[in-house]
């Protein structure tokens, strides 16, 4: 349930965030929505592609679909008067989403019988991989790939998730105390600027 | 059956169109066949990977493979004579093919059950998702997502055919109908340069 | 056998590649990791989703994934000391997953029934298509698309694997004789750095 309202919430948060980058980038109004949708839902689009599906936000979910349109409509309206005013809000629904993303795609591998490259890859997948669409489309490598403490929470999610289900302790309570970890650890990330280590090349 | 002979129609003009920007990236011949291959079937190939069936063009149309072969021969002939004397019959043709594979896909996606939002998406990946798998590939940022009056036409042919499956309107001849029309507007939108309007950042 | 050893040696210098391609455009930790993952596997996963099943390396392979994991350590370990010693047993094992890549693609679009277009597509697809995704990531035109003697050689191998089977040929003996020859192919194309034609845009 609380799972539920955070994935709603992510996808607007995601839809948001689809939006402000289509519009920095001057695309016209097509490519607005398309980078919206494909934000929001795109990674959901990909985990039942692996898990070989169809894709839930196709056939389910008219609330997913709307609650895009309407993000759309209020961030647009938004723009009209003055820019999103509060940056960690925005930082904070949007964890909210991606950690709740991470969650249904490891939950969604492990239904498929994947093994654990596989349940931490589709647990990546579903939570970054719409905003990865989205730059491939708008031709920029992609955020998640060289900066900030992002994408390694839901590698981590999807590798607690695999190991509680070998354990056999895939409670919906632990599931909520994963949840509210991850994005606490996000948030954490997000105030210091935690950055991965990279390796230069000599 | 006119629905047919413009999706091969399509597929001939979106093979020519990969070609033409295939030369004009100086890709090599195989990168030259990829591109022409890709943007004539990878919309449909888009489409059958989200409607969970094989991909109609690698198991039955040998006429489709044989087509981009034939016309990517043809338009390297002409290549070494002189470029494609009309530019509105070139256009012409597309809007053939996009309009009839708007219609494919749309079919596809009441055939599988998907909601309005599915079907606006299906209709709109396979008219469009070649270009954009091709444009991916070339690294420029897709054109149906900053300019012209194109995408948009498939997305509005999504929506009615949605709205006539509802109302169980979806006749053959309604389909011819909404067919002409696709393309008079394109055309249309065409000559008149038609363009969505932009949000620009303030 | 000879074919298993190969697609687990291939598996390991796509990864190297993925890895070295990574260090170059200073990706962080997870950049690095994704990029040799998406080289070593982005191929095979491919080829499932077109044929429309699980991806096997998500599902069986567990040792697949260690197989990266362990690459990628053994790789980040050399960095410290010194560069790759050999670019021509680089090659050499480059070339041996190509080739094994390219077989098992096709052998997979011959099972799910395809046709010639969908078996070399597949072949094409399952050998080049992890090196692809990760140039589309890392935002540049992929390699086989306009350089190189390299792509044309899975095709080549899809083409005559489904000529085989056509034959009713497909005999171990053959697929391992026209390993070899694609191997050796490779390699000659490498040492005289054959290219294929272009066509300049005039």
């Amino acid at each position: 349930m609380l799972l539920l309202i955070a994935e709603y919430l992510g996808i607007a948060a995601f839809a948001a965030s689809g939006f402000y980058i289509a519009v920095r980038h001057r695309l016209d109004l097509l490519g607005i929505y398309l980078s919206s949708f494909l934000t929001a839902l795109g990674g959901g689009i990909l985990r039942d592609l692996l898990a070989d599906r169809l894709p839930y936000s196709l056939t389910h979910s008219l609330p997913a679909s709307t609650g895009i349109l309407v993000t759309s409509l209020l961030v647009w309206r938004r723009m009209h008067q003055h820019p999103w005013e509060s940056r960690t809000l925005f930082v904070f629904i949007d964890a909210l989403g991606m950690v709740s993303f991470a969650i249904s795609g490891a939950l969604a591998g492990l239904q498929a019988g994947f093994n654990i490259a596989g349940v931490t890859l589709l647990a990546f997948t579903t939570a970054v991989g719409g905003g990865i669409l989205r730059d491939i489309l708008i031709n920029k490598v992609p955020y998640v790939l060289h900066g900030g403490f992002y994408g390694i929470i839901a590698i981590g999610i999807g590798l607690i998730l695999w190991l509680l289900h070998r354990l056999g302790w895939d409670h919906p309570l632990l599931l909520t105390l994963l949840f509210i970890t991850g994005v606490a650890i996000r948030m954490i990330a997000y105030r210091r600027s935690w950055e991965l280590p990279r390796l230069y090349e000599r």
